[in-house]
């Protein structure tokens, strides 16, 4: 009954995912197996936890290529061809590195190139500045930042390279589920920032590779 | 007293700009003497209404190219090196077009061709059918959009190039201040989509510009 | 001590409904003796789940047509007589199931027939295309979609039918608890769309029913 | 440069409308220019308050049959042929007798009879129950009601005919903008009670069109 | 270390009481120890479920009364003189029980009679009609409500007694956490109302309490 | 066409009222010339602010009794026959005594016995402790207070009499529009505190004579 | 009527102050009259715009030491001993400038010395790196910005001194109002931070003067 | 991969702090790994509860001082040198405990000494007053309270010291979470208090550090 959009990696270069969280292991099951006998070549599956992962029917689960600490599942292999041009995925902190993981592990089966430079928060500012130079030979920048977000302000404000803001959900009290961090995302004093929905680590490294696929990099 | 970042445009290749909702008259006379009697060599004034603009010193006035629809002034004059690959600004309905101007405005002053699809809503699909050849044609695209916002959905699903969008606070009721059609973008059901600020126009010709002066288009 | 409104179905042609989410097993359990014991009809309960419904007291249970996936359950049998007319449940991804089988369960006991149209979510758009005879050949539409929920704008300018929007609580960041997705619908630019409570599967599907019996199809 | 979605009314049975509170006298010329040298054959203008219709260039403005409580205007006439069935427009209040009149003024632009039963507010019950009788003679009913929108439960619980709700934002405190009149319409203890946008009078009379033009009342 | 407010009761006819939803079990233990050893009189237990209860110093627990329903504990006994009047505690639904049963629970610790006027919510306005009588033989009305919270307004609009609402956290989407009942019992269009916190059974108690302490019923 | 609830006062011992502010100088014609030529003995008139009383049709505005500072207006005279007990009205700061006149009037109409203490904020606690036996000498206390509305807490704390908290809309940041007060109001930390709307003057005053009028003061 | 707060200089070391944005002349001139004519030693008088000052009673406007920048005044003259140690102001953009001069007008009416660090924002770091030394030779930062308030964190994680965030409602869409600055500065990743309301340049002074005026600088 | 700030402590004064809420056992294992191994003298964990200490590796755990109550665990030792003056921490609840004990313990590892005064809610207004003096001994104060957060305004119109607020997340409905707890401290009647973020006790702390770190006391 499940209809897959088999279409959609020839019209925007952007291959189909499956959203776990909101989904039944049933579900799920009933969705792997119909991609297992069908013919769309490649899906992602993105927060499929290590429990819910682990309830899956084996001989479906054995044909997901699953990757715990980003929470992603790949069926039906990487892409081949490589995409010219790499990315630079930022974190603020610690507690960023689930998000910037989802967003290395799409990157990477999409083809892309990645190099993850975590820690940089701005509470202490020679972390990034100790890397700017190596940051600003990336083509794009995803910035991923809790709390304050401040860290999206300061680097759209030190490079003119393409900057993908995604604000994550960690923190208490007003920071709770993320929305400061959203907010203080787009109201960026720098110019030219761009976000994402809180968390959404895959959306940002899509919105990565609509930016080298199709326009080729310097 | 005030300070301007006379280096942005050498750091991250975006001129330094003035947004004048929040400030008085007398703000801005002092900040455009100071521009035309110093060295920075361009800034864009943003959100100058016709009543604020008409109230400047015109004397210092004279100094401004200004667009009254999009509430823009230009002081310094555009960038004469164009920027290559173009820009395709798409919009829901005839409310939107004043933001769309002031992304227009913003990225011919950044040298950047663009050009302007307006009323494709998708109430009536065929009118963005009817163009979808046209704006696969453009390197960048920016999608303007109030009240839902499905536009953005709807455009993203059709098409691999960058996508920016930027909701507006068009509309009444829940549309009120474009909070909807924000976080509608941010929960677009297509992936890879990015999102500014509400109204933000300027932004979104900014992030246009960082793809291609970052990127050669293909 | 609980009394029923026995005389609804008369007054409304709709029947009693018991909301088991708030509801401890020692009420319900006390709700369904008093049933039992009593002439009300028939008797609808939703959002009872496996664990909840494998909780009641077993004499007490074995009265009830109980349906998982839509977390549904009947008491007094479905309706016989049939009212005229169709309804097409359509959903835009599979996360949005459980709420189309809420909705599709309770108009099968009011007596309505009703087709499930799943996964036509508009990130690919041909899907809605390639079944929007068939959907119109249905007398009232219920599309249940969360997110942003652009589904309803894109059937909305697409069909003349009466269209009931049902916003689902599915996704995270700003789709969380569907907000957005009800916001998105009410402000849809489709006219004439109306609106039911987050994940109110169940009142979909009785105000198709008003329809349907307040007025006879063509 | 203004596109009008010509084939609406063919697609949808519901014209072309223009929303004129965030568009501006010289839009507003523009797009009644294009209009009257066109060939669309009727639209509704909502939200037009009398000082911005009192603006418009006179040749236009003499094309529109204006009526000011209602805020509305039509070009191109009444639709001829009459929709079978009739709507009641039921109001808690005076002070939501605008967002009523533009329903009833919208209904009759669309060829639907509609009757107004103002002032029927929960507080004073006996004036419901007096008129209940003749509001379940009509088809459909359209409950405007601001402040905590009790009326729509009550009415709902009384007549098994279709009900849209539509919240107004009268009021103060926490019933400024009317977020919760939408809010207690959607949480409505009431079965089947759907909902439309805060205000928006026009609306709920395209969902009742919806509800008549689809399907032939008894 | 904990500090009682020994003098309460003298000073505003209200005895201590102890919110222990917050409160870790070795917290109220620690606070059970300290009064039974110590001079306060008496002291009410409220949001005490079963759990915790169970989880209690056994030797402690003794000297609580517990009443499960309710989740409130007396510690020190009820008040032997009788506060002169009664009081009718109203609720909309099943549901709103829980609430209802720590007002009624309050009330008899603090001496207080009170009756129970259960499922009388407005989707079926007889229920209501058929006990009104009864309701104004009492002095001081509590209604019990959530979703739209409509029961408020109608019993305002149907009686002069001195009406306190208490919104309750029953319900789904809009009405989760009770903002929607709160708010629209705030908003109600029956003059006069008044309104303690979200599921506030306690607090009812004590408003009722005051009135008819500080001023002798008819 | 307006339906005035005359059998209010009968019914409930609180007379119609008819707020200004949502109504057009038109309507408010319209209802008073209804009221004059019918039979309708007394209506209240709030939120009728100086501007739109002057624009009335002055025939028709002679028939009311006009109070500028609390912007209400009485038809019909006051109550001649005494409610018995008295009302103490305590404000926090200058800013809450238009809220205050308008609870003053109301109790005036309405046969009420009122003293106004204001100025009283817990900022400078001697205000309060200087006046506390005169307080304590009313029947029923109104307490008036806008930003942090801690004046609520600490009335409640000291005095045993029913205490009814008006939330004002003064301030500025978190305190625009009167949220945090309410909200902070029904969290007080005092026990038996009830509530009414964000600058409902008129509700607190119905509320005080409710439990003047239902119950006789000691 | 009114009753100032006499002691308050003498129990907390601040004295009274009057918000005048929320009350009109009258109330105004009258507690200027009570003022003059008492023995009040000072009272600052705050958010008293240009217009508003006008429109007072000369005769008591001429009593007020008027700055229309800041919009403060001053009543009984500026206090005369000085209190050891300064402050520095720093401000992130132009817009924040008339909160920074209401600090700066109170903290120089409270005998406190300060210094205005102007135009420091993220954007540009160079701007703040280029005066740090001087910022930190003084011995209280008050720190005032709008939209994304990033300013707070990197100042917070370069200086060791007492910190006070202002956040401002400079901006527009999720800016609007000030809620995202105010939300950022809470969830700073800097630690020690603190907070103020919005636009709160009074408040920031008098938390300054608090710190200053308690403990004697090094 | 972790990179610590070793810097911060010399920068600000105040050492590198790991927030453990957001962080899985392993990427803790993995951070006190590095510490263990490396050369940053202290470090001070927060929100450690019990479960997640007990869940860490035996051998890195040993190198922790863990504190239950407060939820804390230090590294590295306490600092030696004290800092001169001394903080009150003052709470209105017992429910207010745990995060009192984070301010406390965070001021231990800092060298700062404190005393707590618990229990002090304004319900009882007596109980403050009897501990004013010695609360006015303390160079600094922070007052920690939940619900309507009353006591920061009482207390700060009964001193002349530095105040900093601490607003928790205890209580139901309105209150919970914080929020109304945080906006009424912001929104504070008396002049110069300031505020950190929902339960942050932490944060409270450090800001009393920087007060007295950077200004000696009297």
């Amino acid at each position: 009954m499940i209809r897959f959009d088999h279409q959609r990696e020839e019209r925007i270069r952007l291959p189909e995912s499956v959203f776990c969280q909101d989904k039944s292991v049933a579900m799920l099951n009933e969705i792997i197996a119909e991609l297992v006998g069908g013919d769309t070549a490649r899906v992602l599956f993105t927060r499929l936890d290590q429990e819910k992962f682990g309830a899956l029917d084996p001989d479906l689960a054995t044909h997901l290529d699953y990757h715990e600490p980003s929470r992603t599942a790949l069926l039906g292999g990487t892409r081949e061809e490589r995409v010219p041009g790499k990315v630079a995925i930022i974190t603020a902190g610690t507690s960023d590195l689930p998000v910037a993981w989802e967003a290395q592990r799409t990157l990477q089966y999409l083809g892309v190139t990645s190099t993850l430079v975590a820690d940089v928060g701005v509470a202490g500012l020679w972390r990034l500045q100790e890397r700017l130079d190596e940051i600003n030979e990336h083509d794009v920048l995803i910035v991923i930042a809790g709390m304050d977000a401040a860290l999206v302000s300061v680097v759209g404000g030190l490079t003119a390279r393409p900057l993908i803001g995604v604000p994550t959900s960690t923190g208490y009290g007003v920071s709770t589920g993320g929305r400061t961090a959203l907010e203080s995302m787009l109201a960026s004093c720098s110019p030219g920032v761009t976000v994402v929905n809180i968390d959404n680590g895959y959306g940002a490294a899509c919105a990565a590779a609509r930016i080298l696929q199709g326009i080729q990099p310097e």
